[in-house]
């Protein structure tokens, strides 16, 4: 990783939360211009920032990348909308918040769907979910949320890709968390579209949605959509005959996500970003298992996306006292959610080092000898 | 106006486009923080903007200000989705391109409308509105943009309101163009909802739509929605609870948009930033006057946010010259749109002030000459 080319304004917390994450200072300086949306310079930085994508998931020629202003959640809603037609049928996977926010969506939009749980502690095999698809003839996609962050639990994409493949399924992906950090490759997988955020893992400010579509699919999918503005194949014509936008973009996002990419490359695309992450998980779960914290996870079907930890039992601990505590050292954590109730959550993504991790495990300790919480055995 | 406080940075092109506009150094310099969306700040930042809103347009405890991630365009498409119900009917008017892109977003998303068009350079009545609800006793919304950024024109929204409260009709204002640089009274126009852009006219980064929405109509439009992620009563509802968005929002821009709400208190609120791009609109259509250029419309219906003149007849003119010889004297400017071939327009919003027009002015005198057109009387 590039030291100078990744440094951070040293004078706020360290977000260590799966999003939004702490960014570069060079990727938000970035946003200090203004241009008109026809101009070249932001027509030849969209083009640039599409092809880079296309690239990174080996997508050239078969998928075409689409920018959506909005949250990660819109550009779900916005593929499950575009993709699944009035006559077809989506199946959702869920085994955390974020599969449960799919089904909620899919409810929302009206379009027709079956969802099925699994295990939140474990990985859903592919012979579940072939048995979901063979059950419901109707189904004719498939969706599933790579990195569910709620417990850092990472799905199997390629034996579920594989399955879909099989069984003739469209594929949509939910890689809000994962992207840029995992490799998707798009004729291995052969997804109809995976969904991301400029923020996580490409470590762009927040407020960009990506979406990799198969174009073969997309052209099918004109008129499905149930929303103006969220419509992929409407969006997706728009910026290849103009290289524009539809509506007025976020110019300055789209300045941040360029820079981000070219940061991106720049550490060994995902390959040196996966790397990174990885180094600064495993020394925060050696790091906390040395202070008695049990993880939710076991490391084996964990992300190094984001951790899940059991609090301690010790009466002294509050999670209020332990975010106050660690925000105080310079760092922010999450607690943990619903799936996981007496747990809190440390993220490895954004501009974050081992060395950063080093120093987080330091304030963690220091502020649970603070609380009074004895001996971390307890935990 | 502080022209300390709102000095830009030099070293690009002003923008005298109806959107994006040039921001100040210390709006596009907010936005250089990484917040985690539960922090305090953050929390604080969004709470105060939402007062500062209701409060611009005379609406607290009347209505309640929610932001959206997006574009002015997704703003209008959630208030249409979330405010007319699936057996109520909108009467959309329209006089140009961004009153057919309301049409346009009714028919995608299936809401009931009829619409109806009137002369695109002179202002509607309000008994052609009265007409219009009177035709169909179905309606129970009305839709109006305010300031119609394809010619410039300023719809009369105090006799529109009017009409509607005295037919007992919800009104819903597109003001993506002019908000923050008129007033817009929710007491005396007693609008169900004003749609916003953070850029235009408030001067922040675009990616945001405000709307601002009144709780009595809001309250009866829960279940709405044809869209989870564009469901104002679940956005406003959410952030009243908890005082966040629902879905990660964009850090960045909301602190930009902060920054610029302040520099617009700085200036006098609406009647600061009015006056400032009223004289620097009175200066630009003097000044262009004077060189023989004819404005597409009369002074009496104009808005100073943009004004559209006509091209020179001179076989010597082409927009794209001018467009280029603007920009290299550090100009942006953008051509007419559909209902007004052969114009151009220049826009007065943004961090723009009469001297700067005066220099735009030169500019395009230089431009002209270069290009070789003669005599500006003969335009």
């Amino acid at each position: 990783m590039d030291q100078i080319d990744q440094a951070r304004i040293e004078d706020e917390p360290l977000l260590l939360t799966p999003g939004p994450v702490t960014l570069s200072a060079r990727v938000k300086r970035a946003m200090l211009h203004d241009y008109a949306s026809g101009e070249a310079v932001m027509q030849e930085t969209i083009a640039w920032s599409r092809r880079y994508l296309l690239d990174l998931c080996n997508a050239q020629g078969t998928h075409t990348a689409i920018p959506l202003v909005g949250s990660g959640t819109s550009g779900t809603e916005a593929a499950i909308g575009t993709f699944v037609p009035p006559n077809g049928k989506l199946l959702i996977h869920t085994n955390g918040v974020y599969g449960d926010r799919l089904v909620e969506i899919a409810r929302r939009i009206r379009t027709p769907y079956t969802s099925f749980r699994t295990a939140p502690y474990t990985p859903p095999t592919a012979e579940q979910f072939a048995a979901a698809i063979a059950a419901d003839p109707g189904i004719t996609h498939v969706m599933v949320v790579h990195c569910e962050t709620s417990t850092g639990i990472l799905n199997p994409i390629e034996s579920i890709a594989a399955v879909c493949r099989r069984a003739g399924k469209g594929l949509l992906i939910d890689a809000v968390a994962s992207f840029g950090a995992f490799m998707l490759d798009a004729k291995a997988l052969s997804f109809d579209a995976v969904i991301c955020s400029a923020n996580k893992g490409l470590q762009a400010p927040p407020g960009l949605a990506w979406i990799i579509a198969k174009k073969s699919a997309l052209e099918e999918a004109k008129g499905n959509a149930h929303s103006l503005t969220l419509d992929l194949w409407d969006q997706n014509q728009h910026m290849d005959r103009t290289g524009m936008f539809r509506f007025t973009p976020a110019t300055h996002l789209l300045l941040g996500f360029a820079e981000a990419l070219r940061e991106h490359a720049g550490e060994g695309g995902i390959a040196g970003r996966h790397d990174r992450y990885r180094r600064s998980w495993r020394r925060l779960v050696d790091g906390m298992r040395q202070m008695g914290f049990r993880t939710l996870l076991e490391d084996e079907v964990a992300s190094p996306i984001v951790t899940t930890f059991h609090e301690p039992l010790d009466p002294a601990y509050s999670f209020k006292a332990l975010y106050e505590g660690m925000k105080r050292r310079g760092f922010i954590i999450f607690p943990g959610r619903l799936a996981a109730a007496n747990t809190f959550r440390i993220a490895c993504i954004g501009v974050v080092t081992e060395d950063d991790i080093g120093r987080a495990l330091d304030a963690l300790e220091a502020t649970m000898r603070e609380m009074g919480v004895a001996g971390m055995g307890r935990i």
